[in-house]
């Protein structure tokens, strides 16, 4: 799914581009959208993250309108990959892509647990 | 009481200045300081944010040491108010100065509370 | 004018409401999008903050839908002062309010100028 | 080297935990004390950001104390990595690890460019 992003003049850096920083919020805004909207769970998310990786292409200019789309790139047992391609809204080149594993949590009992049978069918529609 | 601000690379804007939001995170930076530090408090604080003011005297650069000064200026019935002084480490000249206000809160209770005395004593040493 | 605010999780404390220097970042969002979208002018303001003032009101919890209003309060020779009332989007109940003074300023001479006409008359819209 | 992490109450969200993007910031720390502390260069980077990872670990709590350790892991023609470990000040247990590849850039001519042998000689040192 594709969801446009909200920059903000506090995201950019001296340089005028986007902090390296920011890219793991604009996937966390992407992980907060598939979670809530397209899978219909809470705000307070039953999984942790487990790895980040982001990797730069190009820049993005103050005030430019960026899209990010997320994908269900792989589902095991306890986590998932979801993996990030965050574009230009202007010109569709690449700024900036990456994945994160998220693992199922417990958070009662504070423990890793299956990936429930009702979230893996929902993993499949982002 | 004087404290030494960490700064870092991502609170600066594009024009190389810090943020004009960050001043309120350094500020709170100093309100955690005295209350853990100087207060013995705990890091779940029992109070809230009324009201915070900021002005901005002159630019921190890019990798400047700075100072913040934190003072208990008022004492009321519930609230009270801090002062604060942003400085440069090296030159002493003013960066920055505000005030916020602090009510006495119970979580449980959902409401404002006086003051407790161990809670005011403790305040006139800030 | 009236902007629906995109929040953030990491806009979140540990107590689920929005981080209070947060709400600097609302009204520089609000900020930009006046100047920009209903003034015409560029990326780079020519404009400093002078000061920033914000009066907390009630608590805006994750995921919730907010909308700030930016209104030009004060014209004077050099500066001039917005507000900003912060709403629920879905009870239209007061979250924030605050105001903000800016300076006309002139990154070239490194001085404050007086108010242009053009940007006087595109203030009274705002 | 190891480096002390001043950590921040705006750093934690909601569950009390550091929020997963504030580790590239711990990162970006890391490299700002590298870069200007250990081997002399300047605050304006000549290097930009090609990829960043984090492996997340375990939970840093408020007010706890962190270290950050940074180490040259390979240096290539052009490009460079250097690897972080994350550290509980008092315990010592990982927290977090990750890498990030800086490439050589000038920004003047908007390309990358081979590392020099003085910037080589003093990676060396990280």
């Amino acid at each position: 799914m594709r969801i446009p992003v909200a920059t903000r003049y506090a995201d950019y850096d001296t340089k005028g581009h986007v902090n390296n920083a920011v890219f793991l919020t604009y996937f966390e805004m992407a992980r907060h959208h598939a979670w809530v909207e397209r899978m219909g769970g809470g705000a307070d998310f039953p999984f942790i993250l487990a790895e980040a990786t982001v990797r730069y292409v190009s820049q993005a200019m103050i005030g430019e309108a960026l899209d990010i789309e997320i994908t269900t790139a792989e589902v095991r047992t306890r986590a998932w990959v979801w993996s990030y391609v965050l574009r230009g809204a202007a010109d569709g080149r690449v700024v900036a892509e990456g994945r994160t594993v998220q693992v199922m949590f417990d958070y009662d009992g504070a423990r890793t647990i299956p990936i429930p049978d009702d979230v893996r069918a929902r993993l499949a529609v982002v």
